[in-house]
């Protein structure tokens, strides 16, 4: 292929110029209303190069979130079976994440980044309306009713991210060193009545 | 009164200096594992001078940690009256520090730390160790088995600090605009569950 200005497909730096590009459109305007084309044209690439690298624009805000996972898995991990035991698999796969070493580093990380930097914080909340409470959305017609997903999935977040805070990172005795079992017995009910009670007095 | 060497009470960096050192202590060794006079001497003053700007020792913590509300006050008022609404108050009380600005913003910059720095988060850690859980315990005879309390303490902490992280810090759409008053009253039960519930499955 010809070279254009820009198209600089052996330059090491590109794809973390891409990255750095994603990072600042998906943070400023959300996922739903940047193109991959446009992300592009801004870090001065064809778009071609960025489809090389990430595949989809969804993978590309995978990467620019650092998401050691790919919810679009997870998901249909947690709402695949029996619709009653949708918050226990919930709970016990959300906690399996941080608990591998891998992933739970990598998740430990991104609440750090998304706790102290503005543009982490940005990227994560849309990340979590698109790619979480968005994919959800359309398949728990029936179980939920789908305005009310939104802040029943915000609450649900609540409790979740504060286990991980509280046991992962801040590690608080003796929540820090109880099993992951019992964590996950003591908490499913919670996230069962966030994202499923119709009696829950929906905050709004 | 004579100066004697590192005595420096007229230097301004003084005050700062017993609190660098204070940190370090108490994230190094705990609270009540270190006294004002090691602190004193570890930084080069007289311990009367630590009295003299910080008045005791649990106000030379409350300092060191930044923090900006004092949790004897405050739980004060969530133990004093009748004991089934202590969970109600305690939601109200912890969110009201959230949404006040001057406080909130301090709570936000000291999560904010907590989650990215270790010493802060040991420090974190120790101060809910002896300065909520510890001064709730002996009040609470009666309503809350004693050994039971620390473990009972550490789940309430992952629901309250997960709703000020949702909400106030990644500010995740709609529980960020929805009213305090509405999302006090969709958290309240779940904090009473953990405080008081007995079929409560407790982490182990």
């Amino acid at each position: 292929m010809a070279r254009r200005p820009g198209r600089r497909p052996g330059n090491p730096n590109t794809r973390d110029a891409i990255l750095t590009t994603a990072r600042e459109l998906f943070a400023d305007r959300g996922y739903n209303n940047v193109s991959v084309r446009q992300i592009a044209a801004r870090a001065n690439v064809d778009a071609a190069l960025v489809y090389h690298y990430f595949d989809t624009k969804e993978q590309l805000f995978l990467a620019a979130v650092q998401a050691p996972i790919d919810p679009a898995v997870l998901i249909t991990q947690i709402l695949d079976g029996d619709p009653e035991e949708i918050p226990g698999r919930l709970v016990r796969i959300f906690l399996s994440v941080w608990e591998d070493p891998i992933t739970g580093q990598a998740m430990r990380s991104l609440l750090r980044r998304a706790a102290s930097d503005q543009q982490t914080a940005l990227l994560v909340k849309d990340f979590f309306a698109t790619q979480v409470v968005g994919r959800v959305l359309p398949t728990v017609e029936g179980l939920v009713d789908p305005p009310e997903l939104p802040i029943r999935a915000s609450l649900v977040a609540s409790q979740l991210f504060g286990v991980a805070l509280v046991r992962y990172v801040l590690q608080f005795d003796p929540l820090s060193i109880a099993t992951t079992e019992s964590v996950a017995a003591a908490i499913t009910p919670t996230i069962a009545r966030y994202l499923l009670d119709d009696d829950l007095p929906l905050p709004s």
